[in-house]
């Protein structure tokens, strides 16, 4: 039995006390148990801010996208490691396994190219300067510089390696260290990750942490220099907000939480069209692609009311065709959720989802005798309302819901129900269409994408986070904001107002 | 005597109940009473969204910016009467109330000034779009819109007018309506200004609210697409972060709270210098304007060791001449504190400091027999420690304490150990010294003063926070970001990556 260890203080660690087990959730078999208990997380953080911090601080931007530079080729060397056990821990498929894996290596590699731009240099600059007297030399300008505490980084289940590698490479660029918290039931990927790092010596002492298991009294421990980047539930992430280093030392948190995503086909959208099999593919893939386990999966599909029967056949062929199973058979193509927790909550889901949907296909009935498996589940609504079920519960997992749509305001009016979500794609080539649903949906989103015949042959899935464009989204979404190339990096840097001889200042700032 | 009244849902109103009393700090006469028991705020909510979002979006930001003019001109045209007002309830002497008025005057005009910039559009365009695919079709572009909820702007006592016009600025140029509660103590000037831009029609219906009192229910009320901008203790921000409103909902909150604001006195600064005389000017401006009740004034006076008794004795010399008294006499220099807790609490403040510093200078002993009078307070500080409470206590009044630094590290650790500030000022020609402490201060600072000889005969004083450069700061000062042009409305509005057809994109986003 494979016991996973901490790396904190500079060295791997065994916590006591009763470890927490890890599973393969197709077989239940358990794979690995680990603790964090009497780990000392306020020498852990000490070493982070000291010797991290100072390491990291004394990098100028181009040198730390050096270091995500050999992250990214470090994990990249061991790629095929890390999918076995993606496929075993997470209960992923091959495909899915690579959605995170190479997710997490280029990520790294887009934050590396990110860096030669910032610059030789330790400052960020925000914008120009502005004169603020009558006479020229009195100014001011905005610089950005990194946080003197340390990134605490609690990520979800779902991707173990691209969740590490994303928050990481945003926060090492910005120049702050991070301690890194993966969910405990699928952390066999991100510990063998940061093992990949350590053995590679990608990075200085203290820039990187890992905390398998409970994080104790870790977040208790922070102060106002400090910042941690959470995503999972909502009620979690209720419960970290009113934890008292946000609440009195106004400790910087990031939330990124449930969100009813919703695609729109638009009413010019006809059947064989390009815009609709783009539509249908995508919904297809959303649903099922780590079996439905992603923040962005689509869980709401609004369809014209006169096209619904068609879209529902549509769909209920393609994912009739799915295979579901044990992962590590190369013809599944989907796998089961990734622990027991997470059924039983599917399964929950599903019950309330039918107080204002009916099932079409799937259901939460059981399908196998071991291991934690649904089958892809459609739900029809025929109108449900603002503040039922469908608009205020996120189901997580390959379970989604279509629904007609009458007038452009009534339609707006419900994906909005969702109480604000990280993404929303909608399907059509009427531009005013398209342009009336961004204008309005937009406040209520991290990210809108726009599917037309234009881009159809290109198109990237909306439930795609990519480096370049901003992920998160407000309210239920959490209200975060990460990645969107230096956006994110932002979060880990104080924005500061200069005020004083212009000529000095633009000294300071490195612009001349 | 005057009942004040809140303005909510269109309309004045008064609450019932135990009425709040206003009075005059200088006389301790009663001036007015208010009450807000029994007003609707889940109406008063509803009205601000539905009207006045909907009437802010419609306009587009040149619009705006027309408006925050009218503003600023209708108060303007009230100017003296609202001076009188703050002489008479705030304890300001003219000069304080000019700088509270014109402070609000001109940050309105400020923002009414930018509007042109940002178009005759209803999209905040953020940043270059950039190219997602290998075809140059895949597009993303990020783009800024209003939320499309309330802003809840919670005023501190000591700027009734200039707290009011700048956070409702910010909101109404992003397009998010405003409910607006001055703290109750020194509610006579917000009351008044909004009762002239009322009578003055300046904006749409439902825009701008007023809450006199109690603000009951309301923060409870709010969801994921309304704000709250507080500023003030903070105690008071620990718990309006920890309400269900922010913790359950993600309803967003600016805090910009307690600041030990610090001046450093470089190495190179003589006796008689330009720099020497900016320093004590400053010094003495900012612990005597508004009686030392500013969020920027100057707690902690860092002097290199062997200038300690020179600058104590400029000082002492400067703060004698100060004659306090009731502002309504002209020849007053500095007035009471707000009110007769604030005085309390600068008499335990006081003692507080004595525990790690000698008063040189006043001290918490009454000086008056009515009226909430506090002499100017200097004291020496021969060595304090980072955790002593001169670096952890802030002292809202006259009150700031001089000590020595002995080398760089040593007076950066100090400055530090405020645990996070809105402003600190730094005098020095020496340009190595000035880059040294900028890099080393910026991450605990929201904003920081560089005062040189070149920019003397010009230089605006750190206590002024100025439309065009972000006012907040990390920590202790609560960790938020108002005004610096375009970044305070970012607060107001939502991010949203759109990622489809880049002529699509472009002609949303207004670029073409």
């Amino acid at each position: 039995m494979k016991e996973l260890t901490s790396f904190v203080s500079g060295t791997w660690i065994s916590g006591k006390g009763k470890p927490a087990e890890l599973v393969n959730p197709a077989t239940e078999e358990v794979l690995a148990t680990t603790s964090t208990e009497g780990i000392d997380f306020g020498a852990a953080l000490a070493f982070a801010r000291e010797k991290g911090g100072r390491a990291l601080r004394a990098m100028t931007f181009a040198q730390r996208g050096e270091m995500l530079r050999a992250m990214s080729r470090a994990i990249h060397g061991k790629r095929d490691e890390l999918l076995s056990l993606a496929i075993a821990n997470g209960g992923n498929t091959r495909s899915d396994a690579k959605f995170d894996v190479d997710g997490a290596i280029g990520t790294l590699a887009a934050y590396a190219d990110l860096a030669p731009e910032l610059g030789d240099t330790h400052v960020l600059v925000d914008g120009d300067g502005v004169q603020l007297g009558r006479g020229a030399r009195l100014f001011g300008q905005h610089v950005y510089l990194p946080r003197e505490g340390v990134a605490v980084h609690v990520n979800a289940f779902n991707f173990p390696a691209w969740g590490l590698a994303e928050k990481a490479a945003t926060a090492l660029l910005a120049g702050m260290p991070v301690i890194s918290k993966p969910a405990t039931s699928t952390a066999l990927v991100a510990h063998r990750i940061v093992e990949i790092l350590i053995e590679a010596n990608a990075m200085p002492e203290g820039a990187l942490s890992l905390v398998c298991g409970s994080s104790g009294d870790l977040l208790d421990r922070l102060g106002g220099q400090d910042v941690v980047a959470f995503t999972g539930s909502s009620i979690t992430a209720a419960k970290l907000r009113a934890g008292q280093s946000v609440v009195r030392d106004a400790t910087k948190m990031n939330v990124e939480a449930d969100s009813l995503n919703a695609a729109i086909l638009g009413p010019d959208a006809d059947e064989g069209s390009e815009v609709m099999n783009l539509f249908v593919g995508d919904v297809v893939r959303e649903m099922t692609q780590k079996t439905g386990q992603k923040c962005t999966a689509i869980r709401r599909i609004y369809v014209p009311a006169s096209r619904v029967a068609a879209v529902v056949e549509l769909l209920r062929e393609r994912l009739a065709a799915v295979k579901v199973g044990d992962p590590a058979r190369e013809e599944i193509t989907m796998g089961p959720v990734s622990t027991a927790q997470q059924l039983r909550d599917v399964r929950e889901g599903i019950a309330k989802l039918e107080s204002c949907a009916k099932v079409v296909l799937g259901g939460a009935k059981p399908i196998a005798d071991k291991g934690f498996f649904v089958a892809p589940t459609l739900l029809q609504g025929d109108g449900p309302k603002p503040n039922d079920a469908v608009h205020t519960h996120e189901v997580f997992g390959p379970v989604a819901t279509v629904m007609p749509y009458g007038s452009n305001e009534e339609l707006v009016a419900l994906v909005a129900a969702g109480g604000g979500g990280l993404v929303t794609s909608i399907y059509a080539d009427d531009k005013d269409f398209v342009r009336r649903m961004v204008l309005a949906l937009a406040p209520f989103h991290g990210r809108l994408v726009l599917g037309s015949s234009k881009v159809a042959g290109q198109s990237l899935p909306p439930g795609m986070a990519l480096p370049q464009l901003v992920h998160g989204g407000p309210g239920r979404a959490g209200g975060g904001e990460e990645l969107g190339g230096r956006r994110g990096m932002t979060f880990y840097m104080q924005r500061t107002a200069l005020q004083g001889d212009r000529a000095l200042l633009e000294a300071i700032a490195g612009k001349k």
